[in-house]
Order: structure tokens, then sequence, then C-alpha cells
């Protein structure tokens, strides 16, 4: 069945509460969901994992840990303990990968080597913790438009250079196409992950044009921008990752139409534009 | 004096005519004006060149030729046309480069390394023309949250890699704080630029967040936003550029300032945050 492998990330349902995103994913055949912190926060990973378990579903990713960026010491270390609850929780829903998101310039800082270092630190300190739970700490790139405000870490090249540092049982890299599509080093970086075994996570979702007016939500269903899935897809499956493709969207007419039409269209995508090329 | 190298873009000035920008930039005190085309068309490139030189006013660059992604040969070749004519236009408004944003992904395309490969072509094709004419090609990366509508070529490294498959009195590369200052590989291109005599213009303007409602206007008067111009600038310095240095904002806000008081806020931030790096 076509779906295997498919997730819909609960962002792409943003209004959607759990028991609503599960019927979405079982109606549609998929066979997983990319879970967010705030549902764990809300009612307990184990209810999560129950919850999951009983409608015969997975948890692909845990969204997201990270935010590793302050240099107040104090700040820095309370980063690190969440991070570890986190992983707790991961482990507890039963997905193989924390996603990271790096955090962004402090405030009023223009610091990026430092900021930089202070990720590659948090994530050596994290790494026993995530390999003593069966976790990966799946390392995401964001676009570098989001290099201010959200990840000093833009490519997947320097994804890589933190994660090599370390065990890949311990620390992978998230290889979204909306943060990576325009990487002139993307065909190289996807095979050097894929020959380390870093690919933690693939998530596909497409970039739209105009960029929408909140530079975040600025993203659609595959197939109404830009990106060449199949170019994507076809390194990714190169690269020999087996795991599940996640399609996270944000955008706000995608959350404001009913969650089975955005998961029926998402499924639809995934079929003619991702699964051909797996 | 401090402003020997400064060089205002005339698109920081954008509703103001040749004579306000004129006025503008010698009432500050600063020695040049990037000129873009409309105003080359408009008056004519030997009128443009009479007036700056009546004025004691040089151009730093001729803004700009490039968009080269077209798949069409008819169109291909008529933006090859018109890139002669900039070329051109360049030479008699005495501007040492043209500045090439070299174009999106064509309508409807998806394939990038095929529209980076037309960039390459194009400027293969107009090399000779530019060093003939005493003109250098400045292939500009542009931010990659323009890769689809604006330039396929993202990064310096890219830009480095077409530039140096011909001389340097052909072709250059731009240093626009805007676009690369997220970049993980910047200070290791900067430097590469250096080496090979490729730097053929400098350009500073900040990042600011959150992004504007309209991406292309997003950018701000050094100093406002995110970019470390010491340690940029510093870089420029150490790879031994001594051009001029233009700034060039496009920021509604400021479009719609009194030139004059545009002009003296730019000379105040190079002031104090380029030119003590220089």
């Amino acid at each position: 069945m076509s779906l295997t492998r498919f997730s819909i990330n609960q962002a792409t349902l943003k209004y959607s509460s759990l028991p609503e995103v599960i019927d979405a994913v079982r109606v549609i055949g998929a066979s997983s969901i990319g879970v967010w912190r705030e549902t764990v926060q809300e009612l307990g990973a184990s209810e999560v994992a129950t919850r999951l378990a009983d409608a015969g579903v997975r948890a692909s990713s845990l969204c997201r840990g990270g935010f590793f960026t302050s240099p107040d010491p104090t700040a820095w270390r309370a980063a690190l303990d969440d991070n570890r609850r986190a992983i707790e929780e991961t482990a507890v829903i039963g997905a193989p990968a924390l996603v990271l998101v790096t955090g962004g310039l402090p405030e009023g800082s223009r610091d990026l080597v430092g900021a930089r270092q202070r990720v590659r630190d948090a994530i050596g300190e994290l790494e026993a913790d995530a390999q003593a739970a069966g976790v990966v700490l799946a390392i995401e790139a964001l676009h570098p438009m989001y290099a201010a405000d959200r990840a000093v870490i833009s490519t997947l090249a320097q994804a890589l250079d933190i994660a090599e540092q370390f065990s890949p049982a311990g620390v992978g890299v998230v290889v979204d196409t909306f943060h990576v599509w325009w990487d002139p080093e993307l065909a190289t970086q996807v095979a050097r992950a894929g020959r380390g075994g870093r690919i933690a996570s693939y998530q596909v979702c497409d970039w739209l044009t105009p960029i929408a007016a909140d530079a975040l939500l600025s993203r659609g269903y595959p197939g109404d921008g830009h990106i060449d899935f199949a170019a994507i897809t076809g390194q990714v499956r190169d690269a020999g990752y087996t795991g599940d493709i996640e399609v996270e969207i944000f955008n706000q007419e995608i959350w404001d139409a009913a969650s089975t039409v955005v998961a029926r269209t998402v499924a639809e995508r995934y079929e003619s534009l991702v699964f051909p090329f797996l």
C-alpha cells in the first residue's frame, strides 16, 4: 500500500485535536503522525502513546526541541533541561527522532559564530541522553531567511558538520524540502548524509511565491510551488533513507480548510509527486 | 575624508530624480552613485555621464543586467542583446561594474540545474564584450529566499564557481551583506573572491525582522538589523577590496522619507559601522 511511509505532521492540521488528526490519518490510510510537543504537554506523553497505539498509528517524530543559542548560561542550561524532557517524551511516544530547531540570534546579538557554537555544544551535552533513550536528535537546517530569528543552522552541510561529531545513533539531520530546495550543494549533502546514516527525517512541502506576508506561512501543498519533488525524493532514496515521509505545511488557508480535505489533498500529492520516486 | 569610497545606490532614493540623488550625494560628501538602468534609459547614457561629471560624482556601478534563465532560445538571445546594451551603458557612464541579477526559475519550471547552466552560458557569451568595454560583469548572489523568482544563484560560492571560469577582468562577484550575511561559508568565500581579484562590488544594507510583508522590501539601514558589518567589512578589507561601498536599501519607509534625511542617515551609519573596519 502506497501510504505505508506517509506521515502527516500535526502542524499541517494546526487547529485539529489529536483525535481529529488520528481520524484524518486513518481515513486516508497513512501510517504515522509527526507529533508536536504542545499536544504532549497537554495530554501527557503516555496518553499520547496510548491513543496512537489504540488507533494503530505510529509517531514519526516529535517536534520540536532545540533553541540552544542563549548566551546566558542559566537560560542555556534551562534549554538543555527542557530538551532532556523532550527526549523522554520522544521515547515514550515511540518516535525515532526529536526534531531540533536550533534557535536564532539572541536578542541584540549579531554573533552568528558564537550562536552556532552554542548549538554544537548543546547537542554535545544531549547526545548521550538521546542515545540512551533510543532517540535521534534530528538537526533541522532552516531556510536562510530564518537565520536571524529561528535557526542559525541554515544548510544541510552545516547540520552535518555538527552531527558528524557524534554517533549516528544519537544525532542526525532533517531533510525538509522547503528549507533546502534552493541549495546548490543539496545533492552532494543528501548523499553525504546518506553515507553516514544521518537522515533522521524527510519532510515535504512546497515553496510558494510570492512569499506570504507572514514569511513563516509561505508553505504549500507539494505541487503548488517551485520545488522538484522527483529530484529531491530521488536523492533521499538513493541516500538509503527508508523512514517515514512527513508532510508539514504552515499555511493559513490550509489551516482554515477542513482536516479531511487537507488530509486527502496531501495524500494525493504524496502519491503522485513523492511516492513514485521512492 | 571618510566618505571617499562611499556610494549611494539610486535604489535607496527610489523616488528621487538623478539631480536630486546627485545633490544628496554631494551634500553628504560621498563620491559616487550606483546608477540604475531606468535612469540611463530615460536620459541616455551620455547625458547621465555628463551630469555626473559636471557634479564631480562617479558611477560606482550600473544596476542591473542579467535575467538569463529563459529556456526559450529567442528570449535568451534577446536577454543577451539587452545585456550587451547594458555593458555599453556601463562603459559610457564610467562605472567599473555591471551588476547581474541572474533570474529565477522560468514560469512553471522546477529545473534549477538547467536555469543555472543558462546563467553560466550567458555569462560566457558576454564576457568578451564586457572585457572589450572595460566593464566587469558582477554576478550578484541573491538571498536564497529569492531563488524561485529572482536569482537561481544563491551563494557567493556559486557565483565564484561561474566567475572563475573567466578572466577577472571580465567577470567578478558582488558581496551584498543583505544577501550573504547568513552564509556559514561567507568568510571562506570572501577570501576566495579576494585571492582571485573577483570582488567587483561591496554593498551594505541590513536584514530586518520580521521579514516585511513584501519580502523584497525587508532591508534596513545598517545598524537597524542583525548583520555584523564589522565582521563582514573586515573580511572584505582583508580580501583586498579597495573599491566603492554602496548602500542599497529597498524599504518603503526609507523611500517615503526626505532624500536629504536618508542620505545623512546612511552616511552616519557608514561612518560608524563600515568605515572603521576598512
